[in-house]
């Protein structure tokens, strides 16, 4: 009765995702895992109880014994695994970015649409935070009136070296593109990238931190600060503010210290220890999805609708002007007021 | 491979623990449940999916496909079902209070003793707050140093009606009681309590609030104000004071609202709202000690000590001085420093 | 036109009153200043040009070019100091304690109504203190309704070696006792004074902590926690637990700060910093009291109850009892409902 | 031996300034007051005891009994009152702005220079927040590192009619053009404003709130949101990042309340709430620097600089295009990093 569950890819992401399905995640059942590197497949397998090796995604995603699919394997491959995953008529959670480019995470849209039911979910994760959610709920239910501003801060302690100016945008900022879209129910049309003199911690040559400006298609402004080295910790805000109030994300607490002078609270390291809770929750609603065959959360639309605006903020970084964001149509099949997350 | 789980009790906390089993907990399957009042069980079952429903606890406890009993049903029948688990040999976790009095529980002490292996689990389900836990890590890590001074409030914004000036102790009190012997690891050996005039919302004799006052042996003084009808919600708050800082638990925030000339943050309304992640981490610890066969958690020693503190409380309640707590020797069974909690 | 003004006593607590009426208070002019350490009086005379130096403070009291006075001298003066002004007809702030007993305080408080005006100010700063005035206006406002419990932590980083278990509630406790009596308009009636193990930074044989449990004359419970050796700060709480919510003060805090995985705000290290704004209201509001010959502030009145309620507690505190407070019935001069505070 | 002060104008600002040297501000006295409506010196001469009414500013200054003079006149006043104080030779307080325009705030920089010493002061008033003050002290202290990024949010509940889009710039944002300049030591050089839909509280045709994006010579980013119809309260934030860590501003707040489910502060209604202590603290320094002739504070330069940065603000909102600052090179007179703020 369990969902089985074949996860491609077992490095950092995929191997978590197959320990959290195991152990958190009532309904499912973890019956395959793949990866390109010798060894990698073998270790998680053996550690989380995996009966089923494959050597390649693309058998994994035939394998009979497999009802959906999780894809985290590098980013250059996932167009092809959605695509086989739409082939195969498998519900995929796909990691983002769904697709290298919007043009790409175009072209899986159109699959999609041609194969007539949503089977694709991105992993845009932060949709599950119980602070978003709440934040969300509000929202909807008029709190604080009609948004007019959403201000984000996404700030993470250090970065891989490796990390580019670009990759600002479309691995970081990607996030607060999602969130917005979905907390206010339009698109982004237009982006304008600010980046002034770089902290001198970042890596030579990198353009961190950034100001990205966004106005979504009625003309709410949303601005993220996206700052890749600031030291202290991992600290995401939002606020949306309305006509009437505003409604800000708390950040998750569990004990004040008293000590030495200060009254402090722990600030995250990392966006795995801030969003946790959200991982967990990701999978369990996909898990629910898949079961009840109702599909829900981050659409391949989500997916193609994030990357144009990247692609547009990449635009702005370079060339210091507003760029607008250039979107097809939206196809029915991708219902603007649909229920995601809270199952 | 799932540990099947058979629930006794079907009412409110039964139906609730047969929901999350079913939804929230990975490897566990309740295959049985059984209610005293005709139609209740029936009903559960229904809606998750319980093949199985016996007309009686003991029936269901001693069902061969029941691995593990959850008894949620009235406290009056917790010893007796309890007594046949330990029979059976078979893991149970019973909602507090162990029994109805101190003497009972150490009956059940001796019996478990006398089995020889640790089978029981108290639902003392702070433990498993997030909040309640990062606070016991870091008094242990020894962040503030050894603890001076516990300060706890507990208010509820309303009780049923019938709840008594004892069950300010017994229902409420309880809690703490059982939280300041875990995150302190020693015994409470004085209760003081103080119990001025009450509020005018509180019913009819009603003694409410009151300052409880204890003492552990080792000389760290405790105290707990219990109100339970505060109106404005239910909130709990636990500082430890140590010889060189303070560790206070944060109260659960997602959403910061600002509007009509005020920063409000929401209080929760009940304590199944605040503790809601803690009963899943119950039962999710408590699986998993079934499933590996090292029992964790609080346990009988810990409802027996717990039973006696509430009973001298009571005692002081009515005499207005200082009782004594009256404790047997702690067995080998019942290791001070066992690991709980955080599986 | 200005209120001339003598200071007797130019020790810390004396050279600062002189300092802030000098330098923060529009309307008043240190005219004179004595002190019985030869060269003390000099030195602050010399730094705020204060033309004149008395040897002794009975002489400063007969000045008459001296409107009003400040006593900032030694505890075992200010009665026979209070009584000069008495006889002078003169108005004072005296520091606390009024007197060194509650029978001497009573005396001056026969004194002063004999006298048939109030003349007498004592030094219960808090009352100035912009968190405790706001706390005050809106209980009387009734926005949690009639007040159930008063909780307060007053707990300091150190302390000065001789500081004596009864000290913790002389000098420490008695700013809550006052504190409480002016927040609910009412006299304390009871003490109970639990004295734990003391914490191991405690002088050898100083009971530190000790939780002092009162109890108004209407049966409001008042609970004060006094710690002396916290080490992380001078920490102030106060929560008036009300029928329908709780008012409690804020921590001032002016800039948070994060960095270094934490997010922190700073506890003030000494009750100079925190009160540092109570102190200077404090001096306006009594020259202006004096310029305009309507006294306020706490009285006489207010020094003998809380010396009264001390005395109760150091009892407590030896016998370990619940002690009665003993006080006489208040003559008129003392109006129970009095304006005072906020000019 | 008072500082002697005349002030121009007694409509709001005016009388409160009259109102706080008298009663807040110990070392001066208000000798004069002139208002060119008739009527409006007169009530405040009366309500404060000042002796002498001026028909006309220009007389008021030519008083020799007038040591110092505040203006608080309307704007179109300023330049010609601050002039003719620089021919009298007397300090001079000049409410915001120093004149109407870029330029003639330059002239008055020139005639300065040209007198040789500093006597103006422009009421920047901010600077003397607690709050700010402690900002720029740990700030300079390098508790965090260099500024990356100072984040500023300055939210009005409403203004009066006639508020136009421009006014959001120079009446509201000028205070963090000040504040950004005084925190960082520097000049900003770049303006770029985004001007997104308005909210539908915003008057017809006002273009609120507006995002304006600051980029200081070194090359700090500084952003301001403006919103002045944000109805819930009068909101200040501002938050630098340094390479490091985060300072923040920390909300004035007094006492907490617990209600109908809610944990609440009160958010200030206006910004005399808000910066009550600021404007005591500005008067009392400017009369200690005149006392003493020692010139501190918000100096002509400031109001020149600051007046730059809004003309090129208000052609950012016009244009849609990022606008350079345009400024002379500064005069010797005005170090760049003179003392200021807390004497």
């Amino acid at each position: 009765m369990a969902v089985r569950v074949g996860v491609i890819g077992a490095g950092l992401m995929g191997s978590t995702h197959v320990r959290l399905l195991s152990d958190r995640v009532a309904g499912a059942e973890v019956v395959a895992v793949s990866d390109a590197l010798p060894g990698q497949a073998e270790r998680v397998a053996a550690e989380c109880g995996v009966p089923v090796i494959h050597a390649a995604g693309e058998e994994l995603i035939r394998d009979p014994e497999v009802d959906a699919v999780v894809i985290a394997s590098p980013a250059t491959t996932h167009a092809a695994f959605v695509r086989a995953c739409l082939d195969a008529g498998k519900p995929v959670l796909c990691e983002k970015p769904l697709a290298e480019t919007a043009e790409a995470c175009r072209e899986l849209v159109e699959a999609e649409v041609a194969a007539g039911r949503r089977l694709v979910q991105v992993g845009f994760m932060r949709r599950y935070d119980p602070g978003f959610a709440d934040l969300k709920l509000r929202l909807d239910d008029g709190v604080v009136g009609p948004a007019v501003l959403v201000r984000c801060v996404h700030r993470n302690a250090q970065v891989a070296p490796g990390y580019s100016s670009e990759m600002l945008i479309t691995e970081s900022v990607v996030h607060e593109i999602d969130i917005v879209r979905w907390l206010l129910g339009e698109e982004l049309a237009r982006v304008t990238v600010h980046a002034p003199r770089p902290t001198s911690l970042a890596a030579e040559g990198v353009r961190d931190p950034q100001l990205v400006v966004l106005e979504t298609e009625s003309g709410v402004l949303v601005d993220v600060e996206i700052s890749v080295n600031v030291r202290y910790g991992y600290d995401i805000r939002c606020e949306v503010v309305g006509e009437t109030g505003t409604l800000a994300l708390a950040p998750p607490v569990t004990v004040e210290v008293r000590r030495d002078g200060r009254h402090e609270v722990a600030v995250p390291g990392f966006y795995r220890d801030r969003f946790a809770a959200a991982y967990v929750e990701e999978l369990r609603s996909w898990v629910g999805t898949v079961a009840d065959g109702r599909p829900g959360g981050p659409s391949a639309w989500d997916g193609y609708a994030a990357a144009a605006v990247c692609e547009a903020g990449v635009a702005s970084l370079h060339g210091g002007e507003t760029v607008d964001v250039v979107l097809r149509p939206r196809p029915d099949l991708y219902a603007p007021g649909e229920l995601i997350g809270q199952r």
